[in-house]
């Protein structure tokens, strides 16, 4: 009964949709791919649906399904992936949510009563502000609210993300942004005792922000410059940061990710899994796909399990453009060539995507993926390449995203047997 | 709108993964089985996973999920499967241990402050004592301490089990069993009211059991010889034993259970199948399969269904003797071609197993298992042999054990509509 290690490489977005640019075919069905074509041939392969038929997953929904944690039981909004997304500490129970930099005219008032009076959000962007957003952050950072903290970081642009500590809080929260230029900020509103103490505390927070940053030097700057100011924080998306049990605990073995997006590499922390820093992997087209092969390699030196994303065909899909998707997909084959290459013989090895980004929609979808697994314990099919209707016909046929560690464990003979 | 009989034949632990020492083929590929074949080619086949995609089913949890009992809904723990796969009678509620008979040294004292104290288990499995069990278990048998009554039966080897019924236990109660020699027992302790007054009984019954056997004169005798004495009985592994609807009120048929190991026909009995002695099914590799068959026919004569576990597939697999499990197949084989000489023409009979126990690894894996299922009411698919591999393309595609009952009970025509 020997144990063997096994990898997840993800083409984020790899899978797509006939093109008719490309004759009906997928720009995975035209890359000339013979490594991932191999691994299918000596392999089991299959459709995957991240989450569930149909279903259009994110790729933090995806991650986390992929990773065995049920995006229905544990995703409760964007605000904790998003805060962990921009490389925040976020911890079970922490309140989170997303915030833009907003511009306010006026001499903003607050009482429980009237809620948000005498001033106007006139830009919910602050004119899209590119710079000065690290400072503005750092100013409302660490505020202290009777015996919770407000932490805050600038993400791109205008965003940013708000994150809440301390004891009691609850999620059901509504949105102070109001969505529409020209109105005062909303009064957050809780459904229950402890959200109505989340939104007391985020309605002081809003107010102090204001009063911090509306004589910011960055602001002062801006004023000179005729632009809007970036004076006040709009939270909105409300979620409680799931506690979820540690990779290792759940498996019992020893797991990192390899990933190129702050948002999986979020997980990954959160997962309490070895997230290596991979210099070169930039997240763009020209990422270097070797450095994430080779950090991969090296992590299984010490791990038992390695998650990969490479990140490059997600942006040919949401960009439309077939043939960046098409160089994606052979960078992705470069990378893999390279694990098994160097990684040991006997790993079990899983090729599919976190979802489609089908060139003719430019966002995700909810189609299946492509899988194939290879190793030792896999029971070979007659597939013989790698692509979205390729593998159809497989012994995989079609699985969840969420039984892919089971399967892998299984293989791998680290998995406890459930009953005599 | 007619209603036919049917079949479950369980090949145990009978699919496998490619074998090297078979050039990559299966023993079940190997093996010559014409009648398998001609179930698959007249029949719709499919893969199941006996429980979920890459989870390791035991043979109880896959039997309980084949007949329809969701296993993580009602297994709560190895014991009250344990107990009736030695015989016992179990019923619903009852709180059930695995037992060791142990070698204590010291004149054992227990105080609810102390816990045991004075002495101490120097041999877990008293010498893998093997003969005298009975006696020693017949001694402590139907102990009553306060309202409620310990039945205790022998299993192979130092191995019993434990039984404790009465009003108001609980089973979240810690292992007295210390897990290694040369320590005390453990007080065990229970996290509820209810698994505190289990807790309580657990540990007067385990100084009562210490204070009966020291004496007894199997022990003696083994003093005698120079052995140690087997005269505590170390409890661990509790489990309550579910309330779980009679076979015959859940589907509205009468069900046997033709079977070879004391847990299959544990689950049989407790789910009150009927489950007949079958005089030459030794559950070994020379187990009589005809006599097996000739059991099945003759239950279908005054039963609606039948389950039918081989077990011979399974230790050819544990013990990693690609022959021995051929041969088995072989012997399948067999008792599947009487069985369709001599069963009803329009028999719905289904052909699977309940797990994979893989030749190279030596136990239950977590990979789909082969199914064909044959009758009057079957859409045959292009499927033409009988094996892990050939059954992918049928009409089945891949199911779970839970979904095999309610396709069956549709094949019968004897499922009731829900819905108008």
């Amino acid at each position: 009964m020997k144990r063997t290690k096994a990898a997840i490489i993800i083409g984020d977005g790899l899978a797509d949709r006939p093109v008719p640019a490309l004759d009906g075919r997928t720009p995975l069905e035209v890359a000339d791919t013979p490594t991932l074509d191999r691994i299918a041939a000596d392999g089991e392969c299959g459709q995957m649906d991240p989450i569930g038929p149909g279903i259009r997953a994110g790729s933090d929904t995806s991650h986390l399904s992929i990773l065995g944690y049920d995006p229905f039981k544990v995703y409760t909004g964007r605000g904790p992936f998003e805060a962990l997304g921009i490389g925040m500490d976020v911890r079970g129970g922490d309140i989170c949510f997303r915030c833009n930099f907003a511009s306010l005219e006026g001499d903003l008032q607050f009482s429980p009563e009237s809620g948000f009076t005498n001033a106007e959000v006139v830009d919910r962007r602050a004119q899209r502000i590119s710079e000065g957003t690290h400072d503005l952050a750092a100013a409302v950072n660490q505020m202290s609210l009777e015996d919770i903290t407000c932490y805050v970081k600038e993400s791109v642009e205008h965003r940013a993300a708000l994150v809440m500590r301390g004891p009691n809080l609850g999620p059901r929260v509504s949105d102070v942004d109001p969505h529409d230029a020209d109105l005062p900020p909303h009064a957050a509103v809780g459904e229950d005792e402890a959200s109505r103490k989340t939104a007391r505390l985020l309605n002081q927070f809003v107010l102090r922000s204001w009063q911090i940053l509306k004589g910011h030097s960055v602001n002062q700057q801006r004023l000179t410059d005729g632009k809007l100011p970036a004076n006040i924080l709009m939270p909105r998306g409300a979620g409680i940061a799931p506690h979820l049990e540690p990779f290792a605990e759940r498996y019992g073995i020893k797991g990192a990710a390899v990933v190129e997006t702050g948002l999986i590499a979020g997980i990954g922390r959160y997962l309490q899994m070895t997230v290596p820093d991979v210099p070169g992997a930039t997240g763009g087209a020209d990422s270097d796909e070797i450095a994430l092969a080779k950090a991969l390699v090296e992590m299984l030196q010490d791990h038992d399990f390695v998650l990969c994303n490479f990140k490059a065909p997600d942006l040919g899909g949401h960009d439309s453009a077939p043939e960046a998707k098409i160089k994606a997909a052979l960078k992705l084959d470069n990378l893999v060539s390279y694990v098994l290459a160097h990684a040991p013989g006997d790993l079990h090895l899983a090729i599919t995507a976190d979802h489609c980004t089908p060139i003719d929609f430019g966002d995700h979808t909810g189609d299946t993926v492509p899988i194939a697994i290879r190793g030792p314990a896999v029971r070979p099919d007659s597939v013989r390449s790698f692509g979205e209707r390729a593998v159809v016909g497989g012994g995989l046929v079609r699985i969840r995203g969420f039984d892919l560690m089971p399967i892998l464990t299984n293989l791998m003979g680290v998995q406890e047997k459930f009953g005599a």
